[in-house]
């Protein structure tokens, strides 16, 4: 829906390309690696989603008429602009599978090309993946708690701006069922989802006609918002009666959904009210200020639900609002370059890289990434990235590169996948990852270390810069 | 940018709309409401930001052939899909003017039209009026820390998704001097600004001829990043080294960027160094992580900093993610309407109202808006809006109404304003809000009441639906 011209970029890539073009090293090739620091939630692993996107994105970002105008009217000279016309990548990514489940240091994807295409899609890469990489974790939590009760977006309303466009798609990656976003369900092929509002009750003067008007227009699909006034005294009733009016009619009352007060305590008595009156396969629906913490709670109070609409939180990634990835630097010019920080643990790794996942026997993820630099043949001893005293032996355990190529000379080399088809290898890769790195309190932390080679070319880089 | 189209919507405005439409109600008028309940950030105010674009948006908001074949493949019948092929918003809309200053419960807009278009339009109005005032207001707090310095939006590589697009632009309502957005610069009007990177000076050998040959390409705006390797040992040496040489041609170097460590420190001790080697027109620019908080220590502690990129916490409006801006039903077919909650502050407001705004006679808000019903003569007695025990005679108070036409019949009945003139109403209505509401601390809080007249009508109407 969005039109991706190459103007979506920060104006520091154009000055920065500007300057290499002047400087004839346009054609200069350059690896970086795009990685975040920080799990999101304080949680212990992240779904990487977005990548389906940001390929096709790629594939066709250029420099429109009106962002040439408008570059040549802040001033950027012609011979530049004309260079700018011609301008698409080239280039090739390597990446982990969308869905893939993720952790900090480790590159999830690395972008090869000339340094002023690497540099422009900067931002956009950046944009895409933190964010649904972002919401599609904070989806997959809300999936663990829920079990397999439906999990609904409701938050386009409150996301940020057209941020909800993809909120929806990432969600679904995560683990939602389906989505009340209708521009979403048309382009990502989400199943949609929405009954009434208040203002639906509201409009009618009394609350069973509004019941009755919506049953008679959806006959199959009939959800009942029960809070317009009354919950347990007038919502639950009406709802009852217009239920057994369906039944009556050959048709059934799908759910009622609850939107405000104790969604515990009111769930257990529209429970207790439905199944006294013969309505036992009426489904019940909550939503209001929903997040992984609530629904866990009210499971826990067994509150007898069926279906959660969540929002704001969803959407949002709440409390998080971003997850802090970046792309970084890792060789241009036929050599390793990295950025040094007074805190190692913010110092780059250097190289073009690949990263290996460790599996027990028992086909599950083991626990151990590792890191090392891509021509490496051999991979026996591993590092803690940032604590050199810390050490492990891997030679002979199973592993599998994370990292394949996904797009070669700015062509995608593999179909877009489904939404579906994303959606459930996250599933399956959540599965194998072992239940400690997915509690909520204090997860396990999952290491992720770096080959012998790889650390010994970042030491002796720092030493360079240190001691030129 | 964006292909809004009517799909941009929650599925519920849409089953809820066949609803109306196979009773016949489709030409029903209704009113709803926009408002909020809570103020972000703990703040005393928010800027209200997004009109423009939103009526932009209803003036061509149709469904296109693509929605419409959707909505048919997700099972709406025919005639109800003939309908929609002409679907477009043919209703008024009453609203503050972009950049006021506004505060909970109070409508900011109010929409009269037929009940589907009102409903149809509920969602891509709560997104965009939702998000925009939540940023213009967050903007605003790091203004006032900054005072006259300059602040640039960094935000669009950790804004959730395409939100950045409109974040930018609301930051510049708030009070922002430019965007780092290439795109949001180019559609907007924004002045966008931008250096260099890290990567950079990383694929250089060495930093200085980095520095040289940005400062030869942007001879009239260089501003050159320091922390690639070691601010105070390396950075600033070498940027001094290529300011001297900038002036031996003639040039000035702009500034320096430091992006990373203690930045008050390191502000400090560049700016000696600078100023020793006679570099004192350099400005110092600074990022990473910052906020209205950090802002304000920072200058608190007199670190001698000139311009602040802010990226994360303003484009995400962290740590509140989003404003609780709610759009609710308040008249429909001839009558007010009412929603009911247990707890009287959701209780809505019903009928169509003008909100109405006092003045102290130095000219300054009084501290007080006041909710009437809109056909009301006279304003006397205001009551607390949640206790009936609070009143207040406001007769004779000098005072404006804030709603005002908009738009009629589905067109805007006055033009699109440039965002530099919204942005400076802004300024001068924040200008005349009494300094009690902008502290960040418990600020004062900003009374809103309700005329008796239409304390009266929700009353009665709640005792109506209470004991039918």
């Amino acid at each position: 829906m969005i039109d991706f011209t190459a103007s979506y970029t920060d104006q520091y890539e154009l000055t920065m390309a500007y300057a290499y073009f002047e400087k004839g090293r346009h054609n200069e090739k350059a690896v970086f690696d795009y990685f975040f620091r920080k799990l999101p939630f304080e949680g212990g692993y992240a779904v990487f989603a977005g990548l389906d996107n940001l390929l096709n994105i790629l594939e066709t970002f250029r420099f429109d008429s009106k962002d040439l105008s408008f570059l040549s009217h802040i001033g950027f000279k012609q011979h530049f602009i004309d260079y700018l016309k011609d301008f698409k990548f080239t280039g090739n990514i390597y990446s982990c599978l969308e869905g893939e489940i993720v952790f900090p240091t480790s590159p999830i994807l690395q972008v090869e090309g000339n340094i002023i295409e690497a540099q422009i899609i900067e931002t956009i890469l950046l944009n895409i993946l933190n964010f649904q990489t972002l919401i599609a974790t904070k989806a997959s939590r809300m999936r663990q708690v829920a079990g397999n009760r439906q999990l609904i977006d409701f938050g386009l309303r409150r996301a940020q701006g057209v941020g909800g466009y993809h909120a929806s798609r990432a969600a679904y990656i995560g683990g939602f069922n389906s989505t009340s976003n209708v521009r979403a369900g048309r382009d990502f092929g989400i199943p949609v989802s929405g009954t009434m509002a208040h203002s639906f009750v509201q409009s009618y003067d009394d609350e069973i006609t509004a019941f009755r008007d919506y049953a008679n227009a959806h006959p199959n699909d009939c959800v009942l918002l029960i809070d317009t006034y009354n919950t347990l005294e007038n919502g639950v009733p009406n709802a009852i009666i217009v239920g057994k009016e369906m039944e009556a009619n050959g048709h059934k009352l799908n759910g009622i959904r609850l939107d405000s007060g104790d969604l515990a305590y009111l769930a257990k008595k529209s429970r207790k009210m439905l199944d006294n009156a013969g309505l036992s396969e009426v489904k019940i629906a909550v939503s209001n200020q929903l997040d992984e913490v609530i629904i866990k709670s009210l499971l826990e109070q067994e509150a007898p639900i069926d279906v959660f609409g969540v929002g704001t939180s969803l959407v949002t990634g709440y409390p998080d609002a971003a997850l802090d990835g970046v792309y970084k630097l890792a060789f241009s010019n036929d050599k390793p370059r990295i950025k040094i920080s007074e805190n190692i643990s913010k110092t780059t790794l250097p190289s073009k890289k690949q990263v290996y996942r460790f599996f027990n026997p028992s086909g599950q993820f083991a626990g151990i990434d590792a890191i090392a630099l891509k021509e490496q043949k051999n991979l026996k001893v591993i590092y803690h990235p940032f604590d050199p005293h810390k050490k492990t032996i891997v030679e002979g355990c199973a592993k599998t590169p994370l990292l394949q190529k996904v797009m070669e000379g700015g062509k995608r080399i593999t179909g877009s996948l489904s939404l579906d088809e994303i959606s459930s290898y996250s599933r399956e890769r959540l599965n194998i990852l072992p239940a400690e790195y997915k509690r909520f309190n204090n997860p396990h932390i999952y290491k992720v270390g770096i080959s012998e080679e790889l650390k010994n070319q970042r030491d002796s880089l720092i030493a360079l810069h240190k001691n030129p």
